[in-house]
């Protein structure tokens, strides 16, 4: 799946729909989830030090027993966008057969994971926040943030968007990349953002050991707070007393308390993972009054929701190219079956083996 | 990398330069080795089951330190063969920009892997086994056995071939498949194989807990094996009392001890790393007279060397094509920027955005 088949497709499928689509389908996987037949891995990666800024290359492998595997590479390098003129998450989604060792498919995992990520919020907001919440406040407005709002504002009707972020650019900037929402966006300072809004969605680049990314003051008795950035051992964007006064949901347990805001947090002070709330959002009900927070480090199982959606579309549409990738032979025993041409079996016999000899026999 | 790319690029390098040359790179690779510049991961893979034979589909991953990464991900399934005509191992290797995350090539992992695992082999014989070795003995004669002799080949002035499988039909096959090396291939007995042989290699799918492959009864006193098939916890090819009396050379220890021929011995009787052998071979010249072992498991670092050799000629020979597959906008801050289309933003601004007439807008 190229760029331009993904154009295609979010053409023809609209990106409302397909955000509609995506909440539902991670909505079904998380209720239906059944750890004997999807096996989630914590992510492990290389941590890249950059002139003091650290990034990761990461892999998130999930298994879908007796179907897919599939692997999401991302890297995260906060300098991407001042250095390189690129996302700050780059990623790539690759969907193996499971049965074979095949490689299936290949695609874009920076639209995929925007997406998987404001839908993974809308699940768990639509839980834990009020049913009512009509003020978002986003600290961060880089590119997790468009879709954060956009996601949101599928599942709640909002009034009012309140925005902030250290980059005075980026901030200025968000309004036009929503412009598509029809929202009422402000630029507010943090201290109002905290004070107004029913939920916020953090989703900074701030560095490790730099946070809390908010004050934690004055905010609304019944906050929902869905913690984005944290990605990293000792980057987390919430001040701990507000962690220990709120129900605090990690996406994913074993990977939270590496690198979400449960590293915060003692094991027993912690509270459901994503998937028991779906599951049993009943429990969980009266703590709509109260403050919560959905520490969202990114699960291996959204990437693989978000990439059947959008194969599914691929598929029915059409598009997507077919690539003949592995060497495979016609006698599976022999490993030069297919790369060994006749050209160079012939050169062979003839004892003509050097390379310049063979490149003419090709080229002939 | 498609098929037909590396079919060229075969073509024109000649398959017996390929293999000289990935000896070559594994060779300065090994020597060169410091683990502050490069990160080589311990494997690690969803187990599967098939109807009770385990297979396992595992990632590989290696780091050149701000450079780049290389993941291999690679299917071990012994039934592909019979079930769908697909090659035991399976594998893609993909490479990133470790400063971006950015997804710069994926390349057939099927050849790499059989080329670089015979690769292997001839480094770690070359240290261990008689210089003037001119018997070899194949146990297990698919795909990797192909790659085995075609690399001993390139490095032992060979003069006889024993084989042997428990699979008669593809140990018939088998003369035909390496009759490019023009070399005498004998088919014999277990025994005999393990009476005349200088250097054995083992590449069987034996299942877990149904090794050993060979009795270990009458070699000779200087054999030197290259066991290459362990790749699962419980699978083993050797007799345990055959490598107790032995020196015994894993590819990668923490790899070896979980899966590797290791897996029988007390970690002391363990002797040193192949990345060891290289870098100080005179001080295992002695050896060369008793018999040893490379128990090899396939180590990430052999996939990036192969990699970058077949990425060097790819480069030169212009092969290869360029596909835009990360969803990069030109607002780095903005993960529609580049999927919306001009038709989308006027539906959108048009309240017309059911999935119909976005589909028309965008065929008009």
């Amino acid at each position: 799946m190229t760029q331009a088949d993904l154009r295609r497709l979010v053409g023809a499928v609209g990106v409302d729909n397909l955000m509609d689509e995506v909440i539902h389908d991670l909505t079904e996987a998380l209720r239906g989830f059944d750890a004997e037949r999807i096996d989630v891995r914590k992510r492990e990666g290389f941590a890249l030090e950059h002139a003091g800024r650290t990034g990761v290359l990461e892999w998130m492998p999930v298994m879908r027993r007796g179907e897919t595997v599939t692997i999401k590479v991302v890297g995260y390098n906060p300098d991407n966008p001042a250095e390189h003129g690129l996302p700050t998450i780059i990623a790539t989604n690759s969907v193996y057969d499971c049965r074979t060792g095949h490689l299936q498919v290949v695609v874009d995992g920076v639209f995929a994971t925007a997406l998987r990520t404001g839908a993974a919020s809308a699940v768990a907001s639509q839980i834990l926040a009020r049913p009512d919440s009509r003020v978002l406040g986003l600290v961060g407005c880089g590119a997790q943030a468009v879709t954060q709002l956009h996601a949101l504002s599928r599942v709640f009707t909002l009034e009012r968007v309140l925005v902030f972020d250290t980059d005075k650019d980026v901030e200025r900037s968000f309004a036009q990349r929503v412009a598509f929402l029809h929202l009422d966006v402000r630029r507010v300072s943090l201290e109002e953002l905290e004070a107004q809004s029913d939920i916020i969605c953090t989703a900074t680049s701030v560095a490790v050991g730099a946070g809390p990314v908010i004050t934690g003051q004055g905010l609304k008795p019944h906050v929902h707070i869905n913690a984005v950035g944290s990605d990293l051992p000792g980057k987390t964007e919430l001040p701990r007393s507000f962690l220990e006064d709120s129900l605090v949901c990690p996406d994913f347990l074993p990977q939270a308390v590496v690198e979400g805001e449960c590293q915060q947090l003692p094991r027993e002070r912690i509270g459901p993972e994503l998937v028991s709330l779906v599951q049993a959002p009943e429990k969980y009900e009266d703590w709509r009054g109260r403050s919560t927070v959905f520490d969202s480090t990114g699960l291996a199982l959204e990437d693989q929701v978000v990439t059947q959606t959008l194969l599914r579309h691929a598929r029915r549409l059409g598009l997507g190219t077919r690539v003949d990738l592995e060497s495979l032979s016609n006698d599976v025993m022999d490993p030069y079956g297919h790369v060994m041409t006749d050209a160079e079996i012939l050169c062979d016999e003839q004892d003509l083996t050097s390379p310049a000899v063979s490149q003419r026999a090709v080229a002939s």
